[in-house]
This record gives C-alpha cells, structure tokens and sequence, in this order.
C-alpha cells in the first residue's frame, strides 16, 4: 500500500491501542474526506428545495412549546402566537441568524489528543445512542441496565475508531430516571477519555454534563464555553414542533457555548408527506429553525445541522434504515448544510433483528450516504441494531470494521516515483511473482489494510476452526477488547471532584422531589 | 417517493417478473449512473500512471504467446522479439490503436428487449462466472455440475437485476471437459433470453458462442458482427503475459466483432508490486496491451477495459476482496478507462467463507467501487463467494437485494410542485402525522423501495416467525423463485438448431479426440 510508510510512523506515534491482544487497529487519527461530495440534486433542486423550507417556515410556521423561546423569537422580529407557539419566521431573520453560526467547531474532552473537529472536511464517527435494549451472543436480549453501559464504553474506549461517547449508549433503566445521566455522565468521564453528547430534556441536564466535563478538564464553565467539549442532539417533534424540554436544553446549551445537533427525526410518510423532496424541505425548516434559536440565544454559539429522514414499511408502518432512499436524503440534507455554511450530522442506521447481512448492508449504505454527502458527524456510528431500539456488543465490532473500511478509503492514493514502481516492474519476469521482490519486502508489514473482523483464510482452515461467521467472530472480537481494556488515567483529584459533584446533585435532586 | 408513479408505469408494462410467487421485483430497466464518477486521482496523479504504463510498454515490454499475435504487431510497427514473444510498443500505436474501439457497445439476445448497453453512462449486473464449487445451505458446498449450473441459471433469468449471464456460473466439471462449454451455450440460450459471456480459451470455444447466439437470435454471423450478442474475459497472465489460448481467443472475438473484456487479474504484492499506483501502471499497461491486438485484429471492434485489483493478507499470501485497496482500485481504474474513451468493466467480489455480514460489507464495498468508478459492467455481481471458489445460491439473492438497493440510490430525485409538497405540509398540524394525508394515500403503493430480503418486521414478530437471519431468508427466497421459474419461449425450430448444432460439434470434437 502506497501510504504504507505514513501508517508505520502514525502507528508508531499513537503508541497505546495500536495492538492489544493481538488485535491491530489503525491508530486513532483525524479522518478528512478529501473528495468532493456528491451532488444528489442541482443547483437548481437545491434552491427549489431551499425556497419552498423558507416558505415553510414564512407561511406555515413551527411550534416552539417554551415562553423564553417564544419571547426571543418575538424581540427579533418573528410572527409569534402566543397561543399556539406558533412561530413565523421570514427568510431574512433566518438568513441573518443562520450566518452567525460558525461553520466548524472543534470539541475538547479531558485529553486533549481526542479533541474532535466536525465541520470543514473532517469526518467524525460516534457511539450509539438511546436504545433500552442491550444485546449480545452469549446473554440475548435484555433491558438496558448501568453494567453494560460500562461495559459498552469500555469497548468504545478500546476502539480507536470511536471518536465520541453518544448520549446513553443504552438506558440504564436499573438507575433512577431523575439521576441516571450524573451516573452516566461520570462513567463517560472516568471510563473513556472522549467527548461526550450529553442528555439535553431540559436545562439541568444539559448544565450538569458540561459542569461535569469542566471538572474533568480542569477548566472553568467560561473556558468551557470559548471550548465546548459536550454536545446534545435536539430532537424535533417532526412536524414543526419543537418541546420545551427540547427547546429549553438547545437554549441551555447555546447559552453556555456547547453545540446542539439539531436533528428533525423524519419517517417520510409518518412524519413528513411521502416524497423524499417533501422530507428534505420539511426537515430543512425544522432544522433551521433551531439553528436560528441557537443564534438568538447567543450569536455565533456553534451550532450542528442534523438530518435524520428515512422511510417506512407503508404496508405495516414499520420504520426501515439504510435503505436506498435513506442514503439519497443523507447525501442531499448534505447539500443543504453546506449551502448554510453548517457542519453536518448524518446516521449510521439498520432496521435488522439481529448482526447479520441485512444489518451489514443497510448500515454500510446509509454510511457512504453520510461519506458521499460530506458529513462531518456520523452519528449512531458504531453498534445501532433493531431500528435503534438494541445496542449491540456484536455489532459494535461489525461497525468498527466498517467504519475503518471508510477511514481507509478515504487515505489518500499515493503516486510518486516509489510508488508508481516502475523499477519492480521492469525486475519480474512476464509471468513471474512479486513476493519475493525488494519492493514488495520493504513494504511488507504496513502495506494494506488489516481488518479487525474479517476472515481470508481458506475455506478449510475456516471449516477446521470451526466455521465461524463473522457474528461469532465479533462475539469472540468484544470479549478480548474489554479483557484487555485500560482505564485511561485521571488525576485523583478531578476523579473526586466529579465524585463530589454527582453526590451533591443527587441529594439536590432527591430533596426537590420529596 | 417521488418516482413512484414513473415506478408504476414501467411495472406495468414490465408484465412478467414483476410479483411472482408474492416476491415482487422492480421491472428489468436500462440503468444509468446520473453521477459524475468520483476523481480518486488527480489529473496529475493520472497523467503519472498513465505515462508510466507507456513507459512499461515501452521499455519493459508484453509477453504475447501467439505467432499470429506476434504477426499483427510486428506488422503494425511493434519491436517484437521472436524468441521469447515479447512485444514493446511505442506509445504513439498504442494511442492511435485505442482511439480506433469505440466507446460504447450494445449487446442484443435472442430477446431484444434484454439487449444491454456497455458504455456511456450505463451500469450492467452480471452473474458470477467460474467457481468450481456450488453451495447452498441445504445440501452444503459441492463441486460445480451441470444440474446447479441450470438452477443458478434459472435463477438469474428470475431476477429482473442480473443483466447478463457470466461464464460458467460454476464450472459443470460432471460434464466433458472438451464439449462442456457446448452445454452451457445450450442452457444459456434456452433456460434465458440474456447475453451471456463465452469461454474464450482458445478461438474455437469462442466461435461456438458466437454461431450458436447467432441461432438463437435467427441472424447470420455478419449480422452478428455488426450487433454483437457475446462477450468474454480474457484475462492476463499477470505480469505482462497473454498465454496463447487468451490470444487466439481475443483475435476470434475481434474477427467476429464480439467484445473481449481485458481483464488483468492483478492481487498487489502477487501479481503487480505491492503498491497501489504500481498495480494500476502495470493493469493499465497490460489491458491497454490487449485492446492494441483487438484492433490490430478488426479495426473499431469492441472492446472493453477491465480492472480487477486487489490486495493478498501478507501474512498468509491469501487474496482478499471487496477491501478498502480493492474500492479504491475500482475508481481509479474508472478515470483511466475513461482517459481512453473505453467502457469499464468493474467486479462484485468478497473473501467470505459464508454468507455472512462480512459477505455483505466486502461486496458491498467492492459494489461502491465500481458505481463511484463510474463502472458500465459489474461482473460477477451476483452470487460470487469465497474468493471466487464458490458460487452460492444464498449469495446470489444477498447480490440481487444489493444490486437493487444501488439501482435505486441511482434514481434521480423528483423535484417539483407535486414532490416539494408545501400544501401536503400545510395541512397537518405540528406533532401530527401524515399516515392519512391525500399526499400520501395517493402514492401509497409505490412511494418507496420494496426490498427483496431486507426483514423489517419488528423484534417480537421476527422472534415468533422462527428469528430468521438475512441467510435463512435468501435460502428460501431463491427455492421461491426457482419453483416459479418460467423457461422463456424459444421458437421451436431455432431450439432444434440449436441442438443440432451441439451434436454436431460433439461428434466432430470426438473425431478430433480419438
């Protein structure tokens, strides 16, 4: 491989991680996507889709269910009633406040050799987020509880692949609900050293991870807020309504310098009409109104565009992921942000029960969607399965191997005198072999790829150990990471400053209760 | 989904094929790539390449192991060395021969209407060609025979998304190894109405081909020439040797007007030098090699430019497929074939011992390749496995469900009035849904792609229907497709030819034998 060399000397620098149990990754590294991406719809589908979100937003309006949202959206001028949260918004105001928006932000965890930068051309891939179910091999299926949590950051944290912590990996629903993000939030902090999206229902929340991730940087909340290390996705109630909860954590966030992924969660036909155009002007509209919040709430607050538009089954309703028309939307919601000047977040979905080849295919295509529409982060990246209702420990491992798949894709394609060969040519006979050759020795160790999951050997040597397919392979893959995993080290007294901030919300929390 | 309604018309007037046996299938349908191919190379990078290539013709030479190959390229000014069969070539012939093939070229079957386009903007799915084993998971991995040679056929002519039939799906080796080829021209052009790709060792097995589609379709072997109805590979003794039989077999094809694809088979580190430019340098040089001799044969026949790079594990000298190096391999060679104004033939390859995720993620990466490479033909699309070694009834509905989900990524957006659906979004009120809106319910049928093996069922419905996974569910879909297989009408009286025609050239094979 002609970047064979760079990979060794990276390898070198990364040190830790590069092979543990005898399972080689590529080191961690800042992936860029340096092609251009694909544009799914012209310029002139593009600002026929842009003007008719404007209209949207202009005539029809979105709900915001939040007085302090309602009151900010009115001192700049929006249409607002008061009885409806119904807000219009003219495409001048979105203009105005989309601009304020910085086109990339970079986000800093307590190490700061993990920092992560989604805007520009960098392409950043996250946990999963969210399901209440857990699944692997050996146990089945069952609720989300705090043990696999741990036990799923730990497998992130071995993954040099895995860039960032999503919120809730899986819901410890064996914790209270009232407290169950301090626990979590502690965890992401003490058993990974990564960023982290936080749970933002509210306020409080949101405030509690990024007080908590000061803490563990060693940073005060104003340090914090000119460098974020925490965001949250905000969900939109598609169509056109944003919650309090939603509208409250976006401000909280905004307030503080964190980045909210505005996200509108889109099941073409179920949540928006039937056409995949449609979707996109819906989405867009929604998604742009939170942008503009972000920027009423504090100018120039860094602010993430989501999309998240797929279809459903229209003869049972059931949700489908990766399908062909999910991976036209993340290519075009692609063009959209990049017209506002917006990092981009896209998906890495399935809708399959289990790791198996439908959960490879509808994944790897909603992934070259993200790649081909220029995201900068792939959300849900690594471990989603069952529309996102299971974490998968399984699947965690399949993802990874995709996902380094797409790394190693976009590595640049080396051409120079040494690479291009020609002296190795001229030395092998017509009908010779190049095993043997200098080139080819000098090059040996670091020349391709080497999976983490996949299996070449022959199909005897397979049969002989036992026919595994790659499930069983994955479930073999986990049990040695989180064998050979390493707490990365934190200096005792942060660990104790977190332990003391969650103590003293807890009983805050409790006495509001009582 | 915006082009439900286009979907709809060519459903219907696709008649037959399009729900069998309750699995329904888009209709068979031209496809074309609306996207510019992705520019993995600089123009620089590719002007490297390219001038090394003709440094390597130049100076390294090719290995023809033909006199009457020799013949027409000393004649046309070649250095040619006798002895050894070694041919340098002047980059101003090589330049002037490959502007003599033509771009593009249309392949016409006995049914016209399955005629297929190779050039252009157009994408061709082909079967797998050449394993000498056969697998299913009922009756486990044997070797090739005459009978799964039919069913694997039958299957592919049930599947609106393979185009063209490879050769030798597997390999009959319980028929003659002399006259099998004669057989499966016969299974061909009778259990199909697809063009199909000959056996081109030597010339004679490729003159079978071509006078035996020449009866099916009723024409004279002139007309042939001029609306080609066969193709075949002929693959380089990689480095820098075409053996005598793929000689004389690309000289044949030319004579009679028929495509050769040039295929080397090229593994870095094996075949080429370890690095990825270097193996696209010597590919190029030995295809382009090849589509010199075709023209030198026939001045403009046609001719098509292949590329099937990919990487072996190091450590094991195992070939691998369908990686990271093979995708980035497949663009590359997309802007070279396209610098000689070539069609492109790409490939569908995996290493998998089984069809399992990473069966799916390989092909699926190597399926990317080639769409992004701009490819006009995928062989070995559908139901390659294991390297090649085997051809699997399971994979080649895994392929199908692949294949489908690319044909339909490539389905232009609609983007109008009716699709942009601003009146649609109007009429529901935030927080509602659009399950019951007019917009929908109008294009309910057909609003979205419907997936061949993709299970979307939820958990508890999957667990109850027995969990099966993407591989349990592809071994029944394809004995559901073969149960409703329909042999396409053949007029009885070119049938009869047909079958005259192969005992004929039996008994004369059998003369020549005894």
């Amino acid at each position: 491989m002609s970047d064979g060399g760079e990979r060794r000397r990276r390898g070198g620098r990364a040190g830790v991680g590069r092979e543990v149990n005898a399972i080689r990754q590529p080191p961690w590294r800042k992936l860029a996507n340096p092609y251009p991406p694909m544009e799914i719809l012209s310029a002139e589908q593009l600002e026929a889709i842009h003007d008719t979100s404007m209209r949207v937003l202009e005539e029809v309006g979105v709900e915001f269910m939040s007085p302090r949202a309602l009151d900010l959206l009115a001192a700049a001028g929006a249409e607002v009633d008061r009885a409806s949260g119904l807000v219009r918004l003219d495409r001048g105001l979105v203009a105005e406040q989309v601009a304020k928006a910085p086109a990339s932000v970079t986000l800093t965890p307590r190490n700061p050799g993990r920092a992560i930068e989604i805007g520009g051309r960098s392409l950043v891939f996250s946990l999963v987020a969210g399901p209440p179910n857990v699944h692997d091999l050996d146990r089945g299926r069952r609720a989300g509880n705090f043990r696999d949590y741990c036990d799923l950051l730990r497998l992130a944290q071995s993954l040099e692949i895995v860039h960032y912590i999503g919120n809730q990996v899986v819901a410890p629903v064996d914790l209270p609900a009232e407290s169950r993000h301090l626990d979590c939030y502690h965890a992401n902090l003490t058993l990974t050293d990564r960023c982290f999206h936080a749970t933002a229902i509210g306020a409080e929340r949101a405030l509690d991870a990024i007080e908590m991730m000061a803490i563990a940087r060693g940073v005060t909340l104003a340090e914090m807020a000119a460098s974020p290390g925490v965001t949250t996705v905000i969900n939109v109630n598609s169509p056109r309504r944003f919650d309090g909860a939603m509208a409250e954590g976006l401000m909280a966030m905004a307030e503080h310098g964190q980045p909210s992924i505005v996200t509108p969660f889109t099941l073409m036909g179920a949540m928006t009409p039937v056409t995949l155009a449609a979707a996109l002007v819906q989405s867009n509209a929604e998604a742009l109104a939170g942008v503009v919040l972000s920027q009423l709430t504090r100018p120039g607050s860094p602010v993430i565009y989501g999309c998240f538009t797929s279809n459903v089954d229209l003869r049972s309703g059931a949700p489908a992921f990766g399908t062909p028309e999910y991976a036209k939307a993340a290519v075009a919601a692609g063009q959209l942000a990049r017209r506002y000047g917006l990092p981009y977040r896209s998906s890495n979905p399935n809708a399959a029960n289990c790791v198996d080849a439908q959960a490879a295919y509808e994944t790897l295509m909603a992934l070259w969607g993200a790649v081909l529409g220029g995201a900068n982060l792939v959300y849900h990246a690594a471990g989603w399965l069952e529309g996102g209702l299971t974490a998968s420990f399984e699947k965690v491992i399949l993802d990874a191997e995709l996902l380094q798949h797409v790394a190693e894709f976009l590595q640049p394609i080396a051409v120079d005198e040494d690479s291009l060969g020609l002296e190795a040519i001229r030395e092998v006979a017509p009908g010779g072999h190049f095993f043997g050759s200098p080139h080819t020795l000098a090059r040996y160790e670091n020349a391709f790829y080497q999976p983490l999951l996949s299996d070449w050997r022959n199909y005897e040597s397979w049969q002989e150990a036992g026919a595994p397919d790659a499930t069983a392979r994955a479930n073999s893959l986990w049990k040695r990471l989180l064998e050979s995993y390493e707490e990365p080290v934190l200096a005792p007294e942060r660990r104790e400053a977190l332990d003391a901030y969650v103590a003293r919300r807890k009983e805050a929390i409790a006495r509001e209760a009582a």
